[in-house]
């Protein structure tokens, strides 16, 4: 039997509880396609801090080396906020687990769902024009990484500077993940660039242009960023993947994900050439809502199921996954942010709706 | 009488034609309230490319900087969009006046006028709730500017870098303007970084507290780049005024302006530090309707309010314009694109507007 070996760090807020869910998904999916998922916990982000001094401990950075994937649930909180920057989570976790392990395509699906097109904060008849996005966002480069950073100079004239930049590798490489992604979906893809004022941005169209020849099948759009933010408003049905660097990307896939109103609903996956990735819900740790069982697990079920997909080639298994989720939500087992207000007595819990994705596989 | 000397920039698209309708409203306020324009008519953009080979000739920068102001229309369309990208009007006029003015303050309001709610691409509820933002872009420096700009290395290797980079002094100057705007306003600053992942975020943010601190009335709270473009969707009347670096600005500012539904209809300032500036509509020359009496030129009359306001210290001037707009748009006086799509057989021309406005003053 085939034996994934996986590293699960749940994290913070709901991390732990959402998990949960996914793990049993992710058995009963195991137990149905005859493989073996052998998963080891580790600690991460503001619980990390608290249990081992920092937020991500050797032990964790070594058991994600020694396994095939990395499940990862979500991290940060208003305990670790005052901490010094290099120190918060979502920094010293994040940012270095993308950049250890060269994660650089992150793929950030969002969509409405045919049915709670009443949540999207668009105007009816826009959420209902059909929104199916994947964000394909460079993640290792750009300005989150490009040297020099730093600060010169003094008193009233100090300033400080990062810099954004790319080399013609890191762009292509970014670029066949977004063609190839396109290439399984409508076959489109609009760059989003700055070309008019940035002299990376220019060498980011060039290089773009040049991948684009491997894949006739495929159309190729150029935006700038700015017009981007405001065509995803007025007419987001007229994308498919839109391929952006870090920042831009950091940007769009937010913008992308409170479109369609449920951030509860949207995995996301970074992964490096190999195929080793990490794999998260794109929204964020909601202390807020913590420990009270009602999160919604559906981002990091999808998540788990992009895992499958991307990192152990369990492409059926993925797909069950997905469809056991769409009709849990096609038959209202829902969460309570994902109801009118006047309906929330109807809300499931966390692991009601597990259960029921579990029921359906 | 006092006598106020104004470059006029009408530029490309309808920029002649909207630019017309301003200059009658000019002339009625400026009768009204006992002061002279002197109005001297420049060639800008594509038109000046056209006629004098570039695209900013030295007679219109001359003109510039012997006025008082300069009134902008707008400028660009696709007959010059082949040429190198530094030849373009875009960039070649537009970059170029901001920073030989060092025009660094960039004030974009953005509102939805009560009764054209149905216009936001937002949800009714939310377009209702109350929109009415200012955005304060830092114009002259950042990413846009910042050295070192350029191309490294050979082969794929090769690479492509432009600098965010500011100093305490330009963030300083910016932050006053946004605590100076807030004051007259509604007493908020949402100060948009990515202090989270940028060096030059973090001076920002430190410079910007400093600032606050003048404006004991004015509250001041810090915001992601990634959030706020998520907020300004799900609760845009949140925001009072948001501070912005240029790149940020250049993004959240075109977001503000679309989920107002209502683009002709936005005007802009940028202004430097002896109040010299120069005022445009936030659209562009839309070259697909220019000449054919339909475009909206509201936006270019506001603009001109703003220049009596900022430039020339006529702000009884100002507001008369900015009233005579407000009973204009209440008595249902709209050019076609603010009309639902059934009831513009009601829509009324350019110059109908315009002479509306002119009859209200
Ligand atoms: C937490 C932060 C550093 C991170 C980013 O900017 O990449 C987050 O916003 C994200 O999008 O994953
Ligand atoms: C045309 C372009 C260079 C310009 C900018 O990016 O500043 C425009 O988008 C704007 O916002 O005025």
């Amino acid at each position: 039997m085939t034996r994934h070996n996986i590293a699960v760090l749940a994290g913070d807020g709901i991390g732990p509880e959402v998990m949960r869910e996914a793990n049993k998904v992710l058995d009963a999916v195991a137990a149905q396609c005859g493989f073996e998922l052998v998963r080891q916990d580790y600690a991460v982000g503001g619980y990390a801090i608290d249990h081992h001094g920092k937020a991500l401990p050797n032990e964790t950075l070594k058991g994600c080396e020694n396994a095939d994937a990395i499940l990862f649930g979500s991290i940060g909180g208003p305990k670790w906020d005052s901490l010094p920057l290099e120190q918060r989570p979502e920094r010293a976790a994040l940012l270095t687990l993308r950049s250890h392990f060269d994660l650089f395509s992150n793929l950030r699906p969002a969509r409405i769902y045919p049915g709670l097109e009443a949540l999207s904060p668009l105007r009816i008849d826009i959420a209902k024009s059909g929104v199916d996005v994947l964000v394909v966002r460079e993640l290792t480069s750009g300005i989150y990484f490009g040297q020099p950073k730093g600060i010169d100079g003094e008193g009233e004239a100090q300033n400080a500077f990062d810099t954004m930049r790319y080399s013609r590798k890191e762009i292509r490489r970014i670029a066949h993940s977004a063609f190839n992604a396109a290439s399984k979906r409508n076959n489109k893809v609009t760059s989003v660039d700055k070309a008019n004022v940035l002299v990376s941005s220019r060498l980011w169209r060039e290089v773009v242009e040049d991948v684009a020849k491997d894949y006739p099948n495929v159309s190729l759009e150029h935006i700038y960023i700015d017009n981007a933010t405001m065509q995803l408003i007025a007419n987001p049905s007229q994308f498919d993947v839109m391929l952006c660097s870090n920042l831009f990307g950091d940007i769009l896939s937010d913008e992308c994900a409170i479109i369609t109103g449920s951030m509860g609903l949207l995995p996301s996956a970074s992964i490096n050439a190999d195929g080793f990735g990490m794999y998260e819900p794109a929204g964020g740790s909601a202390p807020d809502i913590a420990g009270k069982g009602i999160a919604n697990p559906i981002a990091q079920i999808l998540s788990a199921a992009m895992m499958l997909k991307f990192s152990l080639n369990e492409e059926k298994a993925a797909s069950i996954i997905e469809d056991a989720v769409t009709k849990t939500l096609m038959d209202g087992i829902l969460t309570g942010e994902l109801l009118p207000k006047d309906q929330r007595e109807h809300a499931k819990s966390t692991s009601e709706v597990g259960d029921y994705v579990v029921s359906v596989i």
